[in-house]
């Protein structure tokens, strides 16, 4: 399948984003979109010759707000999250789950511990790991009924099983490195190369982190796909 | 030739580097490293088990100082820049020069316009350009001899004759885009498609933009290698 590909990156928030698209047929996803880019999104959609299906979401942000409802809005794209994601989503996926971008299958891998609802995706070699597999590092685990044996055991038994040569295209990386590969993480990732689960989670718990500045706008739109006039119950 | 391939960013220059790596020999290049990210520049190289080759600039950077001559203090790594960049740089290169890395090699393509010194390097289907051809824009012409007519023939002459498909790598982003192709920029750039000479020429001379807030320290310490503490005469 030929595929373009791009990865986004808001500097705001400090988030990656990534599009996702079959050249031949022409359709495309946009993964975790920010809601302040969507013009840019949909305008690089629109000049690659792309129509937007899908809108696929890792998990529930806290840093920012996603684009998921306003692409919806003015695309008809359906928007993808995990069954204990956004209430909202269009359609709701587990383990094991198929998404078709055109030709483009996307497995869903369920990769909880940074939140109760993180996905993975695989599109082909790249892996698109959310907040759960960060390079050289993990997301934090003390929001969102996160855990942190959990996320060990969904980095460690799910995401080092795949091929070393597999693609981590994260959804932040404060130093500026844009992707990493599974074979690296196994091997240069300090909190789990030679780590083991006991010392993983007493070095999360012991992690004193501030609250995401954006927390309490971000995670209740999110819930909203969004779109924050929306009101939504857990 | 199996291809290592990093983008690199530094979010307080919003500066774009590049690793390329031979992965069969292990030699690799960066192109465009900045100064304050040789720790983590040399600590991926490291990483990956490459050894560092070479040391690419586009041009004299005069928005960040460059992290050429600390990685050559470090590494040994060769400085190479064009016969009008940086004086002290170990070779200098001109149209139609091949660099090699390891097995993969770099063509030298001279684009003046929004500096004298100018180049791009292509390296199979990756087009490394600076700060001549940009996403959607171009480089300014109003600083470093720059000329708007040359940038315009640099452009539409040379980098606009690669295929379609070629892909472009700028140094900078402000959009969070990062990377295009030759096509996208060709039907997309709004300074470029469609455009004369003489309307590019126009629209230069009115640009009226702030000279670069590092250009006295970065223009000097870049003739240097970004060896700020060595003197060098013009």
């Amino acid at each position: 399948v030929p595929v373009i590909f791009r990865q986004l990156f808001d500097s705001k928030s400090s988030t990656y984003s990534y599009l996702l698209g079959d050249a031949r047929s022409g359709l495309a996803a946009l993964i975790d979109p920010v809601r302040q880019q969507v013009d840019r999104d949909l305008q690089l959609v629109e000049e690659l010759d792309l129509t937007l299906e899908l809108v696929l979401e890792t998990h529930l942000h806290v840093d920012h707000v996603t684009g998921a409802a306003e692409l919806r809005e003015r695309t008809g794209a359906k928007v993808v999250a995990s069954e204990r994601g956004a209430p909202t989503a269009d359609l709701h996926v587990r383990e094991g789950d198929v998404v078709r971008v055109g030709a483009i299958d996307v497995r869903v891998l369920e990769t909880p511990g940074h939140s109760e609802d993180s996905l993975s995706f695989l599109a082909g070699n790249k892996l698109f790991t959310g907040d759960a597999l960060l390079i050289r590092g993990t997301g934090r685990t003390d929001l969102q009924n996160g855990d942190p044996g959990q996320l060990y055991d969904s980095l460690t038994q799910i995401l080092f099983h795949l091929p070393e040569e597999t693609e981590v295209w994260p959804a932040h990386d404060d130093a500026g490195r844009c992707m990493s590969t599974i074979g690296e993480e196994k091997r240069h990732n300090p909190r789990l190369a030679g780590r083991s689960r006991v010392w993983f989670v007493d070095f999360m718990n012991k992690c004193r982190l501030e609250p995401p500045r954006l927390i309490d706008v971000a995670l209740p739109a999110n819930r909203a796909c969004g779109n924050v006039t929306t009101e939504v119950s857990p």
